[in-house]
């Protein structure tokens, strides 16, 4: 009898939580954002509620309103070595920019996380969005969308290439003959492309997973178009059902087009709850958080996603509809599009806009009773939203704390989720196949 | 009353063992070569052991010798982020390379390592001297060892500039009036030099250490230079007590000619012990490893080494002085020089030679009881030639425990070594001061 079809569920972790004051929430402690055994105690809850996995965001540059939100980074890979260190289970899945990162060094952070943690990594693969970014590494201007994503194409297949490139077998270590590795089956990569030059090969052995696993998380045509050719698990943003049943059958479409079977790539769009036991309760926490809110900072959070300043305005008076450029480039960005769903279905103020906002940057917030989360969770799952979710709670660690003590068991007992892990890997908790290595057989074809 | 000048020792961890055949001796257990168990359990042996430090080489190119030993690269940042979380003292000590990286990328994957252990993290900074690395990054040419060391000096100016971006105090965090930092004591680097522009600040807060130790390992002109300027502890390979000697009265002169406190950078030879109860057992031992020699592997070294290519020749004769090309550029490194005074002194076969640089490749072997290792530790120690050693345990993880258990206890009976740390981060070891922020005041000055 095969088993039912199981949900995915991510733990999206952000320093001190995702609702934008929620640092400044009585139950959020402050102090411990730069320490590990911090972020260590939250994933062993998350491994304890058998989680997937946990994931960070990342990118190379300040925030530039780090004066009102403790909007900095930890870096996510060498943050998730020290995680798995005290960890068995848990999938890690650290951001990298593609943009700003060199092939070889990139594939050697994420073998060496996959093998640290036997078999755990996954890479979001990012292109970085924030212009500033350039500046850092010394570019002249920012590359513009097009070219980001024509050069993560490349930079992923090199990526893929290099851990590859010693097979699975490659590893002898006969002591008694003194043959460490068959250089037979180790490959040169010898990428030659527009973007790379790499001769590979990587100098560290195959990992657990084969490859660590390929996340992603954009929803433009090209983040779908990559997504579809690459991603096994895809982030992604949706206020309805019915934008997330339609995002979902688009990226199934476009994999199975492509020959890929469909229940291999995961799509999980972020959900951030506010739990009460009533109703009316989980309400009076979200509008708890939603009063510690500083417009100075939704203002420019606004000013990012739609291009318009709207510093100065009447924060309880209507959205300028008529400033927004919706055939302009900001305009074709998912995240725009959102806003403009918001602005159709709702016609708020601009306060109302912030506070929609606050929770998720965009992301589905969703205040209510373990049982009404629940069953919007089971309602996406069933119909053709959603393979599971990413978890973001609005601030931390009591806003996970609810929701593995409260949701979890929910999900649990209509069968919807795992009570154990049933394997190691990452791999095995998303129901992907290790893949082979490309250059496996190689060295028998060249002797026959 | 000030307490007796204290030795620094470091363990410097290479898959297997230093020794090049280590990985066929019957000691080491070569199944675990790529299980960071295996370098966790070392690291707290080390701990107990109240050792400075690990250190970890590195180099973003596989070997091309790997046919015949162990000689893969595990990731040294991300093994010891690994390596910290289950350690609370022992400093942590990654080679990166400045020819190979951007100056952003590393100073967030230091920053990281040095919060996320608590103040243990150090930067082995090196320019990578294998050629064929340049192909793993799209150049056209590996750049000269000049022009590594031009582009490594400023690296090293941005990543510095970097870890000082953020002052200590900028993180204000008051949850009542939203303030999260005090953007007056975050400075954007704004770099602009010959290889990198760098607009900043760092994305994350200052590290614990402010900035994580410097570590330099290249002897040349330009290494001792960059020393002097930089390092705070050096890696260095002597065969005798007197070039030791002659290396250390030059470092520490240059430093002071630079206005810097002698005792700010410790000087730190390689130091591989075979330990016996008497000197005959010592010596069998260093044979046993010997004789598991292959000498493909050996003259491949040599070859790069000396630049002469040797395969063909009998071994038991004698050592082709003639073809030493001195004037030519291998002439000037100093791994060469090395072997030149080997060859002074011992006029040894090819074979000779070989086992002679095995065990170390280059560096200090040293075959004896422990009561003579102790000796000859105490005897450099005390005579100006060394502040400590970075011991190179020729098999793991047997020769790393005999050094623990036998040496440690003659080292600290002799009150030359500690017998318990005195504080939690690799500065606090090694008798270092914690760095202010260059930018530290800047907003008094620029509101005065």
């Amino acid at each position: 009898m095969s088993q039912r079809r199981q949900l995915s569920l991510n733990f999206f972790v952000y320093p001190g939580g995702h609702h934008e004051a929620a640092w400044r929430y009585k139950g959020t402690d402050i102090s411990r954002l730069n320490d590990i055994a911090y972020y260590q105690d939250l994933a062993k809850r998350a491994e304890a509620a058998t989680i997937d996995s946990l994931f960070f965001a990342d990118g190379p540059v300040l925030a530039d309103n780090i004066r009102y939100a403790a909007r900095y980074r930890v870096e996510p890979i060498t943050w998730l070595a020290a995680i798995g260190a005290v960890t068995s289970h848990i999938g890690l899945i650290a951001t990298a920019s593609t943009t700003y990162n060199e092939p070889y060094n990139l594939a050697r952070l994420f073998a060496s996380l996959d093998h640290l943690s036997g078999g755990r990594a996954g890479w979001n693969i990012v292109t970085t969005s924030q212009a500033a970014a350039s500046q850092n590494f010394g570019l002249a201007e920012h590359p513009v969308h097009a070219e980001r994503y024509e050069r993560s194409r490349e930079f992923v297949e090199v990526v893929t290439k290099l851990w590859d490139s010693w097979e699975d077998e490659a590893v002898v270590a006969d002591q008694a003959s003194g043959l460490f590795a068959d250089t037979a089956r180790i490959h040169p990569i010898e990428h030659v492309g527009k973007h790379f030059r790499v001769k590979g090969a990587l100098n560290a052995p195959r990992t657990p997973q084969g490859r660590p696993v390929y996340v992603q998380a954009g929803s433009s045509e090209d983040g779908r178009s990559f997504a579809a050719h690459y991603a096994e698990a895809i982030f992604t943003a949706h206020q309805t059902l019915g934008s997330a049943q339609a995002f979902y059958a688009d990226i199934k479409a476009r994999a199975s087009a492509l020959g890929r079977r469909p229940e291999h790539i995961k799509v999980l769009p972020g959900l951030s709850p506010f739990i009460g036991s009533t109703e009316a309760e989980a309400k009076a926490l979200e509008d708890e958080f939603n009063e510690l809110i500083q417009p100075e900072y939704s203002l420019h959070q606004l000013l990012r996603m739609t291009g318009i300043d709207l510093s100065g305005y009447d924060l309880d008076g209507p959205f300028p509809r008529h400033l927004l450029d919706i055939d302009g480039t900001i305009g074709a960005a998912s995240r725009f599009q959102l806003i403009v769903g918001i602005l159709d279905r709702e016609n708020p103020t601009i306060r109302q806009l912030i506070n929609r906002l606050a929770g998720g940057r965009g992301h589905f917030v969703l205040a209510g009773t373990p049982e009404r989360i629940a069953d919007e969770i089971q309602q996406w799952f069933e119909n053709g939203a959603a393979d599971g979710f990413n978890i973001m709670p609005p601030w931390l660690t009591g806003g996970f704390d609810a929701f593995a003590d409260e949701v979890v068991p929910l999900l649990r007992r209509r069968s919807l989720f795992r009570t154990e892990y049933r394997g190691r890997t990452l791999r095995d908790h998303y129901g992907l196949p290790r893949p082979d290595s490309r250059f496996a057989g190689d060295h028998l074809r060249a002797s026959a």
